[in-house]
Parts: structure tokens; sequence; C-alpha cells
């Protein structure tokens, strides 16, 4: 089945401690709908200026990826720029211009409206909520969100979270949106909120599931000696989770969100082994089996019946 | 098989942000010794002032842990008190009086030269290398240590390194001593300065495990909401999956490793529950099973074959 991916197309200039490279295909939706393509038919939706690369729009639809939902404005591509530490963990954003994104509202074509399966990729939650309004019934959706969203949106955020099965954010931005330093209180307090399911990602050390009653599940990161850009990890993360199930699954079960978040943590794994979506445009399915595998391998301490 | 142990044994004053506690019993070797005690006889190596409780002495007879090597000198027992932020992932020492553990130098009971798992406990490095000087050619060889004897006393601890089958320590400690951000690094770099086997604990994020070629396990914690007093999490870790080692394994594989650090995951699980030892103390068989299996649903993504 199809994916209905909404969230922000950008051209990125991202700076390591060893690399600087300008306007690479950058955004939440551009990761997630990429990492998606591996599983499953993507629709996506979002803005681009008259200066987007027709070679990208040209790639995407090598991948499958529907674009009719995608609006081509007058102006410059959203773009966006930022530097990383010495180690990689902390960045700094260098400028934010938001260009033809500023005005984005996401319309979905009639053909998009019936997707059985939606990730509202990291935007502002009111435009996530605006998405929703348009899809009929979809049977399983996905949000994404950031630290911004938690400090300046959040009565938007807090309207969202009960339309969302499974929401998505990281360590630091479960402890700021529930003020619990412990992230099994954490999880269980945005449940709280609204999301059946929700997904806390911790980078270096991996990610957490809850699910209903005593639902839980946890898994590590793959075990990578060299990162060269962090960006875009987590809308991929996001992106190989959602794309996973909407290919595979019909009725979600805690079983296949535990198989969907391996696959989002392979495919983030490739993801930051080079700049931009550079590694992730080339990845085989025998590529991604094989990590799959290897997630197997490190956490398997038992032949389990 | 017995498990010869040498640490610290000491009486705790500890406080956190809800409570403190003065004289408890404490000391690396002290948590090592109840937690390996569940999976094996133990022989404890150590010493104790003449103000040393006689209950915990019977307590640990209760537990067969043998307490020849266990040295009564005149004086006063070791004494540690600290203090723990209001997170409770930092903590202040307030105090350190050795006593009678200025002048300690571990000497193994005949009876105890033949042992055929050894776990050095966390103490100065040397002390260490002093115990394994004193044992007759013992199978496998765990050590603890910490950023104290990384900072001031490398040299003693480069000497052990290469005796050493397993070393634990946790992931500031692996970074600090390679001086590599990255985890996987580290691991593999600290192989290098000689034991076969590296663990990385992360406290709530579980453990890393390194072995042979490209052998390696990564495991969640328990997903605690409440914990009381950290303290001796890691002495605890590091006895649980020594025990399961001696009480199970004839010759080590990787494979038993795995298991040993999830026994030693479970261990510390229950040691952060409590103050100073007393959950430990009242542990049942059972307990120790089904907290087991938890960490088998909840890192389990496939039926495997």
């Amino acid at each position: 089945m199809s994916l209905l991916i909404v969230g922000s197309i950008a051209l990125d200039t991202v700076k390591t401690p060893v690399e600087e490279h300008a306007d690479l295909l950058g955004g939440s939706a551009s990761y997630a709908a990429l990492a998606a393509s591996y599983f499953s038919p993507v629709r996506l939706v979002g803005v681009v200026g008259s200066d987007f690369p027709q070679a990208e729009l040209d790639f995407w639809k090598s991948r499958k990826v529907d674009l009719e939902g995608v609006q081509r404005a007058d102006g410059k591509t959203f773009r966006w720029s930022g530097e990383y530490s010495w180690d990689l963990n902390t960045r700094a954003t260098r400028s934010t211009d938001l260009n033809v994104f500023e005005t984005f509202q996401p319309t979905l074509p009639e053909s998009y409206r019936q997707t059985d399966f939606v990730l509202l990729a990291n935007i502002a939650p009111a435009l996530q909520s605006h998405v929703l309004d348009q899809a009929e019934r979809p049977r399983f959706i996905v949000a994404d969100t950031m630290n911004l969203w938690i400090e300046t949106a959040r009565k938007d955020l807090d309207a969202l979270l009960p339309r969302v099965d499974l929401l998505i954010l990281n360590d630091s931005e479960a402890r700021e949106m529930t003020e619990e330093t412990s992230l099994i209180k954490a999880g269980r307090r945005i449940q709280k909120m609204g999301p059946r399911y929700v997904a806390i990602k911790k980078g270096e050390h991996g990610a957490l599931l809850f699910g209903e009653k005593d639902e839980f599940f946890s898994c590590g990161a793959y075990p990578l000696e060299d990162i060269h850009d962090p960006t875009g990890a987590g809308d991929t993360f996001a992106g190989g989770m959602a794309g996973f199930l909407a290919g595979t699954v019909k009725t979600v079960r805690f079983a296949d969100l535990r198989k969907a978040m391996i696959y989002g943590s392979v495919l983030a794994s490739f993801c930051v082994e080079a700049f931009s979506l550079e590694r992730l445009r080339h990845l085989t399915n025998e590529e991604i089996a094989s990590r799959y595998e290897m997630f197997k391998l490190m956490s398997q301490f038992e032949v389990l019946a």
C-alpha cells in the first residue's frame, strides 16, 4: 500500500569538522520519502521553489515517489544551514530561509485522499493537522516532531496528538515535553496525551518503543565507527518505519512496529554514512537485508522458541 | 564452579534528593559478591575493620560466600559518602575515609588459589594485579575499573589489561581511556590494549559487548520507572556477569557472554530499586528468571530459528 508523506523539502548547507557541502537536497520529507521508497510507493506532499533541481524530481520519479502533491511555487526553495560540533553530537543552525515554505499550505490532490498510511514528517503541527483534515480515514498515522514545536506550538501539537497512532520524537524532546527525566516515564506520559504508540529515538543508543499495557521494545543502534553527517537521520528513521508498515502490514500490531523500528534504524544507519541523501540514493535491498540480519545478531542472546 | 572476588568492602552514607541513609553496607566487592551469589559460590577477598557488623558477615555466610579471604583489621572499616543530583545521573563524593583499606594487601588463602573464575571488582589496578599474581592459572578473569584509576594509575591499569579476559567499564570511562568519542571505536581500541572482550556499561541505555572479529552485542536497560539509589549498579552488573559465567559455563564463548550480560543487567536493575544492597538481599530465583524473560520480550523482533 502507498504511504502519504508531508514535510519539508529543502536545500541544505551542512558543515562538519571535516567537510562542508552547499545546497544539497534536504528536508524532513525528502529523507523520509527516499527511506520509505525502499518498502512502499510514496505520495509526497510539499513545496519547492523555481530553483529546485529538475534532476531531483526525476530521481524521485525513478523511485516511484508520486509528485502530484508537490507544489512548485515562484521563488526560492526553503534553505537551511547548520554546523556540527567536533563530535557531531550537537549542531548549531547558521541560517533558515523559509522562502516558498513560508506561505506553504499543504493540499492533498484528489488521488491522495484515500491513503491508508500517513507519515506527518517534521513540520509545524498545524500543517500536520491540516493534512489530516483532508485525508479520508487513514488506517495508521505516524507523526514526527521536534523541540521547536514543543517550545513554540505546544497547543497545536497537543491538538494533533490524539489523532496520531504513533508519535516519534527524540530523547531530549520526550524529556522536554513531559518534564520527566526517566525516558520510561516520559514515554508512558506521552501515550496519555493521545498516541497509542510512542517511539523515542536515542541516537547512538538506539530507540525505545512503547505500546499498550506492558508492551515495550528496546533496540540498539547499528555499530557504526564513522559518521559523516547526522542530518536527516531522524527523518530517515521515521520514513523507514512508516514505509515498512505501509508496504508490509494490513493491521498494525506491536510485533509489526518492532520490525518497523529495526528497519527505521537500518535506514538511519545508512543515512549518516554520507552527506545529504547520497548514501540513501544508492541502497540495494540486499544491503538493507544484511544490516537487518546484523541487528538480529547483535541483539539475540538466546535461540528463541 | 566458584568465583573469586576481590574489591572494596565499605560502609556508605548516601544522600539522594529524597532520602539519606548512613553506614549501610557498600563497596565494590559487597555488591559484586551478593549479585554473584545467585549463580555460584563466592570466595571473597577484602578487608573490614573492627566496627564491621557481625550481622553482615553472618548474612554473607548464609549466601554461601566464603569469608576466609576477608581480613579483619584493627581500626575502622572503609567509609564512603556521596550525594546524587536531582536526576540521579551525577554524584559528588562528600568524603572518603580509607581507614583499614589504606594499608590493605590482598592475600589469597591457600584454598582460594585454584579458582577458575576471578572477578577483580573495582579497586586500584595494582591490587588487582597483586591478586592475579597469587592465583594459579584461572580460566577466565573479569576486571572492572573506574575513571579514578584511568586518571591516577594508568600505568598499573595498562599493565593489568593484557592479563584480563573481560574488561568492564562505563561509557565515559571508555571515552576517557581512548580519547575516542565513538563508543564503537573506543571498545575496539580497548581490546587492542589487551582484553579479549570489553563490556561498556551505558546506565539507562544498556550495555555493549565487544568480542573477537565482528562479534558484537548490544542490550538495553530494564525499563525502570523509579530509581532509588544508583550506588553499586556497576559492581552488581559485574558480579552478575561473572557469577553467571562461573556458575554455568566451562569454556566461555561469546554466546555465554551475551547471556551473562543480560543477567548482569537484570541484577543491576534490582540493585537500584532500593538503597544499598537492600533489594539484592531478598531476591528470588523466580524474580531473576522473570526479569530475564522480560529482557527477551523487549529485545525480540522476530521469532528466531
